[in-house]
Formats: structure tokens, sequence, C-alpha cells
């Protein structure tokens, strides 16, 4: 017999089938449930197009299934105000289901307040199945919606002993060819894809997407690439980065450096340069970083690709909000080879950066382990009424 | 519909019921299916008691379920010779049975040959379902039996980035709760546990298991303990191991130390130490000290703890025939916390000791990995008549 949490699940699996269209909305899925099974289904599958919830009712409709008297199981609270589509709280009062269940209340305040109207309406609404687990599906929207930065998934392929690299710099491949294709499509469902300066100098990437044409997000427009570093490259640098496609780079830098003359020949190139303060360790200080690229860049949601310094840098000061960590299962046991974090003096293991687990799959030979950290900053409290 | 495949995975899962127990024997499990249900079940419960496929017809029986005509799922080929119980072959051809699934035959050419004598009585027999996990069941008794040597588990608890206590040497703790139980669990399942010398002095350990007296394996005999260092502890130094139970020690050590006054001081004590010679790397050669733990002390199946060095050492000896990681999801981030391994020189990533993965499953917080080695040494072929 399939529960609450069972529907709801599925709705979760629906919702992540927006992840990359549905950008700066939520990802958000429904399932309609009529004596015991799923009848209808429907997920947010573009941005300005209609929510969830109707897209399950016109599926129902599609499928000549009655509504009335059915339960509409949906990952976040319906909306009740009048965005790009009409309030959806209003639209299931009148399509006749009896009851609602919802996975976690909508913590933007415009938004909110479907809840009320869904109660006074006269419907059993049940709120908070799966909770967790859908407000991690819109974790990265609560995180640009109310600290005005970017959402970061830092992704780091991995040898079982946490290096990304050998001791002489090689790291021709440490993950499976699935699991490259992955990262792939991580790039082409984010506004940005940043690195350090020393990944920069080593790999010369590109930092595009470059999926099979079939893949559904193989036409999403290529990221804005974004190095972090105090090395400016020479504006004639043989980087494809700078040679390429320098209207789509951004560097965050020191101030100093955004303001030399090597930071004037590239911006005469049309690169970008941030110029960021230092943080109390001598880091460069990430956040306003972020926030421009937030602001100025359009950048919702950015994947990280390391190196080590860049994601210790991202741990220390707070801002890796979703870890991607690919690890393969190989061993280098070699104390010299390049770690995936470094940079950090922590001298109690219960000083360590806290994550939870939040999944963990098999891609190829390797498997994929995503977190999230145990403290979020700026997090709405439950507030189930 | 429920596949060979299923009702295998059922017969694996009571094959681990096992572990801990039938040493030296294999790990076995049995299903029988009817009209595509399993209707007995049946396992290897204790060395020397009835075999998986007896205990399954014995299920049978007191459940009165008819025999004739049904299918045998056994993880393993049925025997074929008289050890401590009669050929199990020989009572599966009596027992009416019309269909035997096998998941992989026997490597032991003593006990081998049971599929012959079962096609001989015409028998429906099918071979190599989940033959991978199957193999992988038996895979310690593979190596007890055709090496000479103890099947080595190494556990490490790693930090998410690799790392197995901080730059001061904490350790306290990496992993959860739950995970140090199931370590306490491994430790009474095996005749054995290893660590380095640095550990011994580190952390005074007593390597006993100490389980709540309701788990299944409280009351094993608590394993020996080994230690391999080259500085020998003095025969007063205030250590648990040689306090309190010196006659449960082995150290593995340099020839040379062995025989010094501070090795025969411990000898005085009934710490029996093995001399070793050096691998070309300068560690200590680990091969000829197992082989002695196997033939003399009676270690089928040893769990190492670390750290880091020692670790290291087991990889690049391909000595580490099963790895049981668990990850905690925390980030030092540090490059002078300790390594969950270290101590090789790997220059090329394309070098790293080879793994797959088995299994992995959420312990409390944590996560528990499982892999074994890509290139097993010793491995019979696959031999499918």
């Amino acid at each position: 017999m399939a529960s609450d949490a069972d529907f709801m699940a599925r709705a979760l699996e629906l919702a992540e089938r927006g992840r990359g269209f549905v950008t700066p909305n939520p990802r958000v899925g429904a399932v309609l449930v009529r004596n015991g099974l799923i009848v209808a289904e429907g997920w947010h599958k573009v941005f300005g197009g209609p929510h969830a919830e109707v897209e399950c009712l016109r599926d129902a409709e599609a499928r000549g299934v009655a509504v009335a008297g059915a339960a509409m199981y949906v990952t976040l609270e319906p909306c009740n105000h009048f965005g790009k589509t009409p309030p959806c709280s209003r639209t299931l009062l009148e399509s006749g289901v009896s009851r609602v269940v919802i996975g976690c209340l909508d913590p933007n305040p415009v938004a909110g307040g479907g809840l009320d109207l869904l109660r006074q309406g006269g419907l059993d609404v049940t709120i908070g199945v799966l909770e967790q687990e859908c407000r991690d599906a819109i974790a990265d929207f609560m995180i640009y919606k109310t600290q005005g930065r970017p959402a970061v998934t830092l992704k780091l392929a991995m040898t079982l002993d946490g290096r990304i690299a050998s001791r002489t710099g090689d790291s021709g491949w440490v993950s499976c060819e699935a699991s490259r294709r992955r990262v792939h499509a991580l790039r082409a469902s984010v506004q940005a894809v940043m690195v350090g300066g020393g990944t920069l100098r080593a790999d010369n990437p590109r930092l595009t997407h470059r999926l099979e044409p079939d893949h559904a997000l193989a036409g999403n427009p290529q990221p804005l690439a974004v190095v972090v570093t105090r090395r400016l490259p020479a504006a004639d640098a043989p980087l494809a980065l700078v040679r390429e496609r320098p209207e789509a780079l951004v560097i965050l830098t020191g101030a100093a450096q955004a303001a030399s003359a090597a930071g004037k020949g590239l911006a005469k190139l049309g690169v970008r340069l941030y110029g960021l303060p230092e943080a109390p360790d001598g880091s460069l200080a990430l956040l306003p970083g972020l926030t421009r690229l937030r602001e100025e860049a359009g950048v919702y949601t950015i994947l990280c690709e390391g190196g080590g310094g860049l994601a210790g840098t991202l741990v220390g000061q707070g801002l890796a909000d979703e870890l991607a960590l690919f690890y393969a299962p190989k061993v280098l046991a070699d104390d010299r080879a390049r770690a995936g974090f470094s940079g950090l003096a922590v001298p109690c293991m219960a000083d360590a950066a806290g994550f939870r687990f939040c999944a963990v799959t098999r891609v190829g030979e390797d498997i994929l382990a995503t977190l999230r950290p145990l403290a979020v900053a700026g997090q709405l409290a439950s507030q189930h009424p």
C-alpha cells in the first residue's frame, strides 16, 4: 500500500525534471491520487510556464480522469499570487480536489499564503510530507531569493582518498566517462561555471557544456566562465577562455589586480574583472563577487569545479551550498597528490565543516554523493501552523 | 514478476547472515522457489553445521512445503564430497527438486563437481546468476583457501576529503555512533584486528569488540591484536595491548627488531613477534607475516583499521582484499590533516590502485562504501562448462 511519502517521492522525481529549465523559478512537482493510485502527473517545466499543479490538472484532463474528490500532492505550497500565472491555490479550490498534501511551505512571502486559502476553502490539507527532501529541492531557489547571491554547487571528481590529481598534477581521468557526461549536464543547468586560477593554468579549460545533440539540455545557453585568481593571465595568454570568448569570462580577483595594467588589458578584450576584498585568512572574500554575479550577470546558480584551494575557500567561507562529489574507485595513497579540498587549518575534528548526505548513486564505475551543509545561512524556520 | 536475479539476491542476503559464524567455511545462502514465490529459505549458519541447501530443505519440511518439482537457488555450487556433512549434490538429487540455479561454481577442487552430478541426474541446472556478487560473497574464503594467507578487510573512517585525523592527530570522532557500532561487529567476525604502530602509540587501543549483549556476535571470541611496527614498544610501556593481554598480541616487525633485546622482553610477556623482510620501497613486506598468522595463529580473516601508512602499504602490496570505507559528512580541507591512505609515490593517475564498488549503504549519518580490487591475485577464471 503506497503511502503519502511514496506519492511525494514521485512528485519530487517529477520536480527534478525541471532542473535547468525553470530557473529562477523553483522546481516543483505534483501528482494526483485517487483510490491509492497516481492518476495524473505534472511538474513546472519551463520558466514562466504553468505551475506543477496546473500541469497536473491538465494531465488529468488529457487522460479523462475525474479530479473531484481526488488528492493533489505537491512538493511546494501552492502559490497565492498573480505572477506570470494565476494563483494555484484558487485553481485547486475550483478544481474540486478534496485533499492537498504539501511537501514544504513557500518561504517566499509574496507567493506564500496558499495554505490559508485552501484551508478556508474547506480542503483537507496536510503539510510536511518528506519536508526535508522538498526543502532540498528548492534550496537553490531559497538562496538566490533570500540571500541575493547565486546558489553554489561544488563538484569534485576525487579518488577514494580525496585526491583530484597525482603529485605531478596528472588528473586525466579521475572519474569515468559516465560521470564526465553527468558534469556536462550540470554545466548546462547553471548560468556560470567557476574554477580557481590553478585549474585555469593547469587545464586551460573551456568550461562549456558539450552534450549529445539529443540531450534535453543541449540547447541551453553556454554558462559564463568565472575564474577566481590573484594571478591575472596576460591579455595575450594562450588560454581558450581569454582567446575564444572573453566576453563570457568573469575574473574574481584582488581589488589591486583588477585595477592593474594587466586587468585593464583584459577588460579591453571584454573580460569582466570583479575586485574582491580579502578574507581574514588572506584568501579572497568570495561573497561580494558572488553577489555581483547575481546582480550584474544574471547568475542564479553556479557550478564550481575546483581545484582544491577554491573548494577549501568555499567551504571555509560557508558558501558551498551543495556538494556533488564523484568518487572514483581508485586509491593514490600519495601524500603529495593534490587534495580535493585544501588551504584551511583545522586543529580539531569537531571543527570540520559539517554536511549531511542527501543522495548517493552509482554513476558508471563511480559513485556520486550529494550533500548539503548542516547549518544553512538564512534558512527560514519551519512554520507549521 | 520476480526474476532469477531477485531470488539469488535473497539467497545472498541469507548467506550474509553467516558472517562471523561459519569461518573457515564459505558463506552460502539458498532459497526454494515454487510458482515464482520463495517458499523456503536456508543458509549456512555455523561452521561444521548443515550446508545452506540442507537448511533450506529442512525449512521446507518444517513449513510443510512440497519440494518435488521446485527450484533451488544457491549462491555456491552444491558440494560433492563427504566433509563434515554428506554431499549436497546427492541430497538435492534425492530431494526431488527439478531445477537448480547456481550463483557461482566452487573454486575448491575437493568440494566441486556437484554440478556434474546434478546434470547427470537429469536436473535443469543454470549457472552464473549474479555471478560477480556470489563470487564476492566467497572472496575471503577463496583467499584463505587458495593463497594460504588471511583475507584482509581494510576499514577506514574518513572525512569526505579522505582524512582520518586533524593536523593535531585528533580523530575523535570521525564517524557516527552507528558506524562505530558497525565496526565492533566487524571486529567480532574476524580472527584478528590489525593496526600500524602510529595508531598503537596515538590511540593506545584494545582492538576488542564491545557489542551489546543481545548482539548475535557478542559471544564470539575476541580477535587477536596485530600491530605492524618497526618501533617496538617497551615491555613496560603503558599500553593496554601489552599490559592486559600480551598473549593475544602479535607484532609484525623487522627481522632485526624481532631479535633485539626489546623484542625478547616482549616475547617474555607472551607477545609473539614475527620478523619480516623489507619490501623494495623500504616498507615491511607484509605477506610473510600474514601467512604466518594464517598458519600459526589460525587467522582466516583480518580487519585492518589503519592508520594511513599501513593502509597505503596494504594497497601498495596488493593485500587489501576488501575496502570498508566509512565516509563521514564533514570536510577538513587541511593539507596537514592525516590522510587515510599515505606513503606511496604515484606519478600518474592511471597508476592508481584500481577497485570496484560492491555496495554503498547509509549507516547513521555516514555512508559505508565497500570495494574490492579490480585485479584479484589468484582468482580462478570463470569456467562455465
